[in-house]
């Protein structure tokens, strides 16, 4: 546990709690996409020219990248999340492959 | 700065280094969804209800609870980040609703 600031220094069984709190919401939070995954894939495919291929490869490449920065940190809400996050986006990127081919 | 643990203790400066520039990351990160807003409003709005209400609404939350989350920590690559990101999701969540109306 690091050192606490002055303001959160008040309240630091919130602060812990709101933290605690944070790892179910890094594990659950990611599954947001599973809708948008849904649509792509099996509902909605005709309208796969309509999603961005750069915007979800982003979204790709940026939680390797805040993965590795939960493990450095060590917040699991963090690393776990953006563990999930792109495994879920790259999904995205390959049924935009797929359904729409190359686009932006 | 909070203690660093073991394994990362044999690379202070590697790590001050990455945690340095993933306040950059966090903040051009979240411009990576403007592709798809561009999408969405301007060149491909005709695939609008391709687009998961779900996975935008739940989006712009997250990004609310994770604002929260860097301040309290006092990471700054976190809060900035989720703020513009906060932003855009909303922007996503508005797009849809004018060009597909209520949807999944």
């Amino acid at each position: 546990m690091k050192p606490l600031g002055h303001q959160s220094a008040r309240f630091p069984n919130w602060v812990t709690r709101y933290e605690s709190a944070m790892i179910v919401v890094g594990v659950v939070g990611p599954f947001a996409t599973l809708p948008q995954i849904f649509k792509l894939y099996v509902s909605h495919s005709q309208h796969a020219p309509g999603q961005s291929l750069t915007t979800w490869a982003l979204y790709a490449l940026l939680s390797v990248l805040w993965f590795i920065y939960g493990i450095l940190e060590k917040k699991s809400a963090i690393w776990l999340g953006n563990g999930i996050s792109g495994i879920l986006n790259f999904l995205m990127v390959v049924g935009i492959l797929l359904q729409a081919g190359l686009t932006f």
